[in-house]
This record gives C-alpha cells, sequence and structure tokens, in this order.
C-alpha cells in the first residue's frame, strides 16, 4: 500500500514578525517544513505533497532539492481546504499521512503506529492527553470508541473534562479523502473548511476511527511565535541529548548542548558545556570536546582532545591529535594523527601530516605540511597575492622559525630550517638553513620618545 | 497632579556579604536602585526623593547624574520612619509613590495602574496573590473593601487562609502623608515605625484603600542575598528575552541570553546562545550575531554576520559585514558596509572603508583604511613609540603584504603595495611597492640543535 | 571509637556504556568513588575498605594516592555480599558507614548525624521522605519506631503508601557485623545475599534502628546511566553555587556555573555567566571574572579584572592586574601586580613585573620580564629551536616593538628598546635601542598580481 505525506504549509506565521515565511523559521538549524519532509523520507513515504501559500516561492526553492509535488493554496480557507487543493494530484489508492509543517517535532515511531492502527479503519488519528486541555477540541469517546470530535468552545461541561484532545494529524485513506473532502462545507461562523469534519463523516458512515498517542507531548506541538519556537527548540534539543546519553556520551550539561544535525559518536565520548554541533560531525571513540567548542560537518577520530573555544567548520582531524584552545578549522582541513594545533592558529586548506605541531598564532591557508614538522609561533603563510591564491609545501621534519612569512608559491623541502623572523620567497631545498634577515644594529644610550606635551 | 516618587534605600543588606550598600548590587548590569529610578524617570515624576544610610556617599556618588533629592535617615527606625524623614522636603500636594530600593522590577505599567486607582481614594497599594502566603502581611477584605493589613504572626488562622499580601508599595496623598507620618507610633515589639500603620489610619478615616496586583510577580520581589539576587536576574532576563521574542527577535535559547540594557533589534535579527548585550546597542535587519559574542554600546546595521565568540565595545559596523569568528572591535572601531574582520583581529580607534579586509590576525588601532583594501594576515600597525601614539593612514585599494608592521605615523597612499614580512617606517606614495626585506640567505647541510643532555 | 568507612564500588555500570568502571565516572571533575573517599576523609574516618570488582585495577590506580584498603568482591551476589568480603580485614571494635560509590554526594554533615544517632543502637541507616516512593524498599514504623524494610513488590496496599524509603546508607557497629554478615541468607528469588536483612536480624535481637534524613535529596541519589550523572551533576553543581552565593559571591548565573574543585573566594567576587572553576583556584576580594572564562589550579590577587574567555591554568596573578579578553595564561604563568595581558596573548611559564603590560598578539615562553615593560603587539620569544627551550629576560622599563621576535637566550637588558619588527638574536645592553631591518625599498608605478584565467 502507497503512503502519501500531505503537508500543510500555507500559513504565514504573522506573530513571528519575520519576512521569512513561518514553515522556514528554523529549529535546531533545519526549517521547520525541512524537519517534516525528513520524517516522511524516513518513513519512505511514495509521494510527498506541500501545500504552499504565503512566500511560495522561497519555501520551493528552500526544498529544491527534494522529491516534493507543490500545491498552491491560493486562498486560506481552512485545513480542509488546504487539503481540497491537492485532490487533483492525490493518488486514489494507498492512504496519507496529513501532517502540518509547523508541527515539526513529529517521529517517525509515532507517524508508524499510526499508519498500523488506521491499517483497517480507513482513518486515525494522534490524540493527545493533556492534564489541562482547555481551548483544544476534544475526543468524546463511548465504550472507548472515538464518537466525535468537539470543539472547546461547543463543548458541554461534561466534555469539557475530556483531557484527551484532537492535534490535527491524520492518516486517511485516499479513497476516502477523494470522497469527503469534496463534501466538506463552509457554513460554519468562521466560513472555514475544516478537515476535522471528515472525522464525523467517517463516524456517520460507520467506520471506526483509529487512534494513537505520541510517546512525547512535544510531538504534536505546533510553532505560532518566536516564544513557542524557542520553547519547542529547547524540548527538542534536550530530547536529542538524552537520547545521545543514553547512546554512552557523556554530556556535561545536557541543557547547554545544541545540535543542529546529527552527530555520530563512539564510546566515552565527553562533551563539555555550551558546545554547538553543525551539520554532520563524527566523533571518534574517547574524544574530548571542550567547553563552547563549535563543530560544523566535521570529523574527528579517537582519542582526540579538543581544547575549549575552538571553532571547526568541514574539517578532519585524525586520532589522539591536542587541538586548541582558540583555534579555528576552516573547510579543508585534514589533521592527520597525532597533529598538535594550539592557541590563535587557524588552519584553511591544507593537510597536516602525521605529529606535526603550529602551536600558536599560526596562519596555515593552502598548505601541506608533512609528518614531524614544527611551525613556529607566529608563521603566516602568505597564501594570497591580492589576486590570487597559491600552495605553500612544507616537507617532513622541517622546523619553520617563529614569525615567518612564507611567500606562496614556496616548498620547504624535508628536513629544511627556516630562521625566526625570516620571510621566504625562494624554495629551500632539503636540509638547508634559509634565513632572511639584516645585521642587529645597535645605538647607545637611546633616547626613548618623551610624551608630547598637547 | 504632580508625581513624586519615594524611595527607601538606606538598607545595609547584611545578607549580601558584600562592601557595597544593597542598592548598589547589580541587576543585569545596572544597581537595584538605578531600575528604580528609571522607572520613576518613565512615569515622568516631578520629584524623586530617595531615603539614603548605609553607604550614603557611595550611593550618592553613584546617581550624581540623576536628578534626585537625598534625604539621610540618620538611624534605621523602620519604613514609616523612612518615609517621615522626607517630609521637610515632600510637597505638600500631589501624591507619592512610595517604592523600595531592593524591588527593582516594578513596572511603570503597574505603577501608573496604581496611580490611577488611587485617584480618588487618596491611597492605594500593590497586593499580590500567593499560593503559599505564609509569613507575609495578608489585606483582609470585606465585600472586596480593604479592612486591615495583618501580619502573620498576628494573623487568625482563619486570616492566615488569606493568600492576598502586601508589598510594600504604595500611592498616597502627599496631604496625607503630611498629616499621618508624625502620628506614627513605635509602640509594638520591635519598638520600629511602621509604614503600614497609615493603611489603618486611612481606614480610621473612613477613606477606601484602592489597589491593584502587578502584571508578573517578580514585579514586587525583594533581594535580601546573592541567591535571590541571582534568581531575580533570571526572573528579568526572561522577561526582557520574551518581549524580545514578541517584538520578532529569535533567540536561539532565550534561557542563555543577557540583556544589560537596552537592545532595538530590526526584523529577523538572530541571536545565538550565550550572547550578552551591554549598555545600548542597535542590531538592524537580518543581523545575526553568533554564540558567546558580547556587545557593549554597539551600532551593527542590517544584513551583517558576526561570527562566535566576538567582542565588540562601542563599535559601529555597516551593513552585509562578515565579523569574526574570535574578533575584537574596541572603542572607535567604525566599520563601513561590507568590511570583512576575521579571527583574532583586533580594531580599536580605526575607520575601515567600504568592503577593506582584515581576515586574520590582525591590529589595527589608530588607524584610517579606505575602500577596497586588503591587510594581510598578522599585519600590526605600530601606533605606540612607547610614550605617544600615532595614525595609519591606508587609502584605497591598498595590499599589505602579511607579517607587515607599519609605523605610525604612516601613510600608505591609494593602489600601493607592501610586501610581507615588511616594517614600514616610511609613507609610500600611490601605486608604490614598498619592501623592507635582506636578501634571502641559505646554509646547505645545516645541522640542526640537538637536544641537550641535562 | 574508631570508625570504619566502607564502600561498596563493584559494579559494572553497563547502562553507562562505557570503557570506565562506574565509580570511575566523573561528576564535577573528581570520579564517583573520589566524593565518597573525599568525605570519609573529612569524617576522619580511621580505615576506608572499598570492595571493588569490574576494572578493579583501573580503579585501584586512579586511587593510589589514598589510604584506601581494597577487598575483591570477585562475584557479584549481592549488597550483603559485598560487605561480608570485608570481613576479614574489618575491625572488629568501632563502627562501619557503609556507603556506595556511586551515591557521590552524601554529605559529611548527614553521615556525623548518622553516626551520632547510631552511637547508642548500633545500627541506624538514612532514610528519604518521597513523595512518589514506588519501587523503592519502605520502612515501616510504629509509634515511631522501625519496625522492617519492605520491598515495594513485598510491600501490602497500606505499606506502599508510606513514603519513608531506605537509602542504602547504614551505620553498624563492626562487632555487629562480625555477628550478622555470616548468617545472611541467598535464599530469595535474586538468589542474592541482601544487606537490608541485617536490619531485620537487629530488630529480631531487640535493637533499636536509629535512622536519619539527609538535608537535600540529592545526597543519596545513585548513578546509573549518563542521564542520571547529568542530572545529578546540575544538582551538585547547584548546590555548591549556592553555597558560593551565601558566602558573598555573586554569580550572575548560578546555572551556568561549573565548580570542578574548590575556590576560595574573598569579598564581592563577581563571576559572569558560563565560568568554569576546575582544581583549587583563590580570587582576592572584588575580582571580577569574565563571561566564558576558564580557570585551573589558578591564584588570582585582589581587584584583578579579567576580561572574557581567559584561559588560565597553573596561573598566579596578582592585585588589580587587567586581563583578557581572549587571554591564555599556562602553568608558571606569574604576574606581579597591576600587569595588563591583553587580548590573543599567551603566557607560559613567565614572570611577568609589576605593571608590565603586553596587550596584543603575544607569545611569552620562558620568560622573565620585569616591571613598567611594554612588549608590542605580535612579539614573540622564540624559546624553542627544535630540540631545547631557553630563556628570554627582559629588564625594567624594556620597550620592545612590534612584530619583534626574540630569539632565546637572549636578554634585553633595563631601559632597551627593540625596534619594531626586528629578530633579535644577541643580548641588548641597558640604555640601547636595538634593530634588525634593511632599508625601505620603492618600486613605483608597481603592477600588482592579476587575477590568473583558468
Amino acid at each position: 500500500m502507497s503512503t502519501t505525506v500531505i503537508i500543510l504549509a500555507a500559513g504565514k506565521g504573522t506573530r513571528m514578525r519575520s519576512n521569512l515565511p513561518k514553515v522556514l523559521q528554523p529549529l535546531a538549524g533545519r526549517p521547520l517544513l525541512g524537519h517534516v519532509i525528513n520524517t516522511a523520507k524516513k518513513l519512505q513515504a511514495d509521494h510527498i505533497i506541500t501545500i504552499y501559500g504565503h512566500g511560495g516561492a522561497l519555501v520551493q526553492n528552500a526544498f529544491a532539492h527534494e522529491q516534493v509535488q507543490w500545491v498552491e493554496q491560493a486562498e486560506q480557507l481552512g485545513t480542509g481546504h488546504a487539503v481540497k487543493v491537492t485532490l487533483p494530484v492525490l493518488p486514489r489508492e494507498g492512504v496519507s499521512l496529513i501532517l502540518s509543517g509547523d508541527v515539526p517535532c513529529i517521529t517517525e515511531q509515532t507517524l508508524q503506529k499510526l499508519l498500523d492502527v488506521s491499517r483497517e479503519t480507513q482513518i486515525g488519528l494522534v490524540t493527545l492527553t493533556l492534564a489541562d486541555a482547555t481551548g483544544y477540541g476534544r475526543i468524546v469517546r463511548e465504550n472507548g470508541k472515538i464518537q466525535a470530535i468537539v470543539e472547546h468552545k461547543d463543548a458541554s461541561e461534561a466534555q469539557r473534562q475530556i483531557q484527551e484532545i484532537n492535534t490535527g494529524i491524520y492518516c486517511v485513506s485516499n479513497a476516502k479523502l477523494h470522497e469527503w473532502l469534496p463534501k466538506l462545507s463552509n457554513n460554519n461562523a468562521q466560513g472555514e473548511y475544516y478537515l476535522t469534519d471528515i472525522v464525523a463523516m467517517a463516524i456517520a458512515d460507520g467506520l471506526e476511527v483509529a487512534s494513537v498517542e505520541p510517546q512525547l507531548a512535544f510531538e504534536v506541538e505546533g510553532v505560532n511565535d518566536r516564544v513557542q519556537l524557542a520553547a519547542l527548540e529547547r524540548e527538542f534539543q534536550n530530547f536529542q541529548a538524552k537520547q545521545l546519553m543514553q547512546q554512552g556520551v557523556h554530556l556535561i550539561d545536557p541543557t547547554r548542548f545544541d545540535l543542529r544535525g546529527n552527530l555520530t559518536a563512539g564510546k566515552d565520548v565527553r562533551i563539555d558545556i555550551n558546545v554547538i554541533i553543525e551539520g554532520d560531525c563524527e566523533l571518534g571513540d574517547g574524544v574530548e570536546i571542550g567547553a563552547g567548542c563549535i563543530l560544523k560537518n566535521t570529523k574527528i577520530a579517537a582519542g582526540t582532545k579538543v581544547q575549549p573555544y575552538s571553532v571547526f567548520d568541514q574539517a578532519v582531524v585524525g586520532e589522539a591529535a591536542q587541538i586548541g584552545p582558540f583555534s579555528r578549522l576552516r573547510p579543508g582541513a585534514v589533521l592527520a594523527n597525532e597533529v598538535h594545533i594550539g592557541n590563535f592558529v587557524e588552519v584553511k586548506n591544507s593537510q597536516i601530516g602525521l605529529g606535526s605541531k603550529a602551536n600558536h598564532f599560526t596562519y596555515l591557508g593552502d598548505a601541506e605540511v608533512g609528518a614531524g614538522s614544527n611551525i613556529g609561533a607566529g608563521t603566516i603563510t602568505c597564501n594570497y597575492d591580492g589576486a590570487n591564491k597559491f600552495k605553500t609545501i612544507i616537507g617532513d621534519q622541517v622546523f619553520i622559525g617563529s614569525n615567518s612569512s612564507l611567500v606562496a608559491p614556496v616548498t620547504i623541502a624535508n628536513g629544511a630550517t627556516v630562521g625566526a623572523g625570516s620571510t621566504i620567497t625562494r624554495d629551500v631545498a632539503e636540509q638547508c638553513l634559509a634565513v632572511e634577515r639584516s645585521k642587529q644594529f645597535t645605538k647607545e644610550n637611546y633616547q626613548r620618545p618623551q610624551k608630547l606635551k598637547k
């Protein structure tokens, strides 16, 4: 049986006070709608139909790389109307999960359960039991079976005691959608077409309405303003943090950990406070990440320790390396095992060989460094002449004296030494010492400048 | 009708265990008393009278710039005594709001409401309803009208069930204060003059006592020790964060955001975790502030992205600039549009022109940089000769090679180029290349130093 | 009466998903077992007996420096069995406190109270009253006296209403342990020897069972997985933070403060958000620590301000110094009073004299700097020749120009000046100016490199 996921994503989200359509607001670094599309993909949905409205071009562009069918809801005439506009492209067979682009945390587990329970009933929905259900549509049951969904304002005093509510997430057979949706009416106070009405139609048809509850309440929370967005972000982050801890990651403070993407972690990984992980990151066994580090699309092998306030983007770090604090690895930084990168060091688009060290104030850009080399404090690869970028090649067992400038393109061959403070513009051959330096000049009894009178 | 604000600020605050008088302890970067004075000013109070005692000189100095009348309470004989000492300077007309210097979060909205409800009654007070009112003075009402304030220890069992309490914030007609305060007695267990007694006098006089409740409980919370101070700081920060989110600011984690002053933010401003805003800051539309940034008295125009761990003080940044990470803008840093400031770069008292770049390890102090110039990694403006500071002038389209030292006063004119590693002591004319460098010397088969035996 | 502390530390902690034995998992920077041993030492226990099992060698190595007697429990046959294996080394006189290596936060105050109440009864235990006691062994009392401990599964409906539970922390006379433990039976569903059974034996012997409750519930919380470990870490941190605030430390946000060791703080110490204190640190009166600083085994004297994002390890800082932001003090950094260390400065194994300054981009390694000297931006002490490290001696009132390289061993004597951009390889005598620099060369109408076509 084929599965379609229909996502309602036409709302403007005025209360966000943003130029961005609501479903593009990010949660954990990914647009709200992206979370829902991602969940649809995890369910291996055969079709994903997204209903857009406000900011349609922006929304479609943001997901241009996704296999999504876009249907426009030109006017906002209610949730029922929204789903109805998909009918021309909705398959007549199989079932549809109807989700909201602003309810981003629904899990594939809950949806799979919903698919399972709805298999025999043609319709099912996700409900939630709340301590205080005021304001929500209540699930009225008799002998356990759903009899109706009653909106809060229409509910009797007895019905208002009901704690089980409708979350607006449905699973319906496509055949039934094609049958029911054209019959929806907007004959109500708001003049809108309500999707909820299909439940009444199902019951009127004598069908049973299946239901499931999510494992965690935040799965069905919607986002309407920045306060809700921030609250849901924290719930999602806590959920992710708990999963990682259960897998064995040692988070020093799960309330100060942000994962905006995916983290694959080995055994005994320790992550200190205020670390941010973005994109896809991998940390090997025993990796330690110091406080305040920010890692994006980075891979770090086993046993490496990263000291606090290091910022990595698209870096690859070998085993047993020592990095930071205050280090910056930019895209293309590839560090072999046992490399040492110290404080205030920047590496960009450079390979650094086994055990080489750059411990202080160094910029390595467009460089290749061999094994066992030592790059002195203050060394700069002058990779840019104002128009073009060039490579600096440093061999094995090279020693670069402090405060050196290596003007690329330039090669410092194996075993070579560069004297401190040198500006190296010509290649240095193996085992050679290269120095660029004048004679040290001394002036005795030097009178230092005096404070000027103003 | 003229409004006087009387602020009780004479307490020592022994439980703070501090050399600072309690009302000078900072909350969100401003002394407790400063919050109250600020609120008085928002209410456009005609007179602000502050009663000081412990640490009087310190307190007065801290607010020397404010239009505040200071009255000394030499002995601490109770709240009634405190207000009584203001009588010689208290106008005979109009009304007074009586506030506490250690209840910093009372809002002008609540006080305006108090003024409004007290207009016809001559006396009004702020009350609060608590789930557990144990220990507080209860508001005894009959048919909704306030009959008495009963201290917890004097309350009957029935009165102890009352959840509405006195917060100690009053609005009283000055005529009545002049009438009632001289009649206060210290004939009680503590031998103190209680301000509360004026409520009984008002009721005895047949007056109705008006009352309002604050919108949020934290408005009337007092601070007696560091634990309470820290708790109130968090409540205040959460309150501010919520206001900003409602205005449309995207705070990634409102519990990790500190505003110690005022923030004016455009649309779609995004602020990552652990950012601190101090003083008066402005952020234009679409500005993004990375994790851990600290901005003080800084103005950033639309579209600029600030990467993590950047620290700005009295800086002005143009549109669409890219700054950080690990950047430091010090007072007088003025960056035009599209400027790029990279990692480990410090800018002090310098103007940088349109689109110019200093991407790595650079110190620009007392400099003027034109448009379209590129300052290489490791460049330092040597602005200080040990006694005086001098300017470095860099024109448009200048290229400064890496690791250069520009010894001020010096001018590098438009289109000029400085070779890497140069120490520039003389002006460089337009379109010229300036290099300070020796010949690169090579020694073959160089024997590098060996590890010394110890 | 001699006191023995018996610590159960044989569990593997499978749910931690770690290669480390559970009792070696760190809480606030110290292994769980370390907390318990530390508490035993504060109680001046005469003997500390630790029962090890899984990962025994690792556990013993971690505490090789402690006066601990190790007893192996080769098979895990229950808590009663664990204590039984200590009998061969357990004194026959005095009392034993029986603690768990994975219940790290028990305080000496609670244990001292337990010792006190157990003095006359021969047996006592720590109990806890919970709102929801489901799952725990209940304390059954009659007329206030303990009658039995009933496991949840064996409890009657009435007993399940009991909120007082057994925490597994006991104080027992050693004579009784020698009498009772050999009589324990494993004749139960799990086939384990339960320590709880000694309570029944005591009651059967007609003894009264004393009890105390801890002041705070987290004292008796155990750790079984990473989620519990993180939760307990936060409770412990909050407890520590509250203690510091009560002593007068101003923590801007106690939920963002981590103390992993001991902090001795003077009056009016202010600590901003996200500071981490490790090891043993001392902060003098009025010291201010900026946001995100990390201090380890560091001592800072009165009046010093440390700006944000400074990382110190084994540093000593004098009075009224100004440090940071983005500074790094490594082991052996000793700063006199009024020293200024600015942004992106690293100091290692160096003494810096009264009022000397290194304000930007400087590496001082293995250096001695006198008083009143100014180290220009970008200065680097070239302390390493690739094989050995050497000292740089800088006298009083020295001025080192920016971007200088000081090639150690080298001495810059009192009052000397080094010109900007110099590489200094020979000693500079008093009052001399030393410069290493070539002539500035100019090429007019220089054609800068053009963008290469690709």
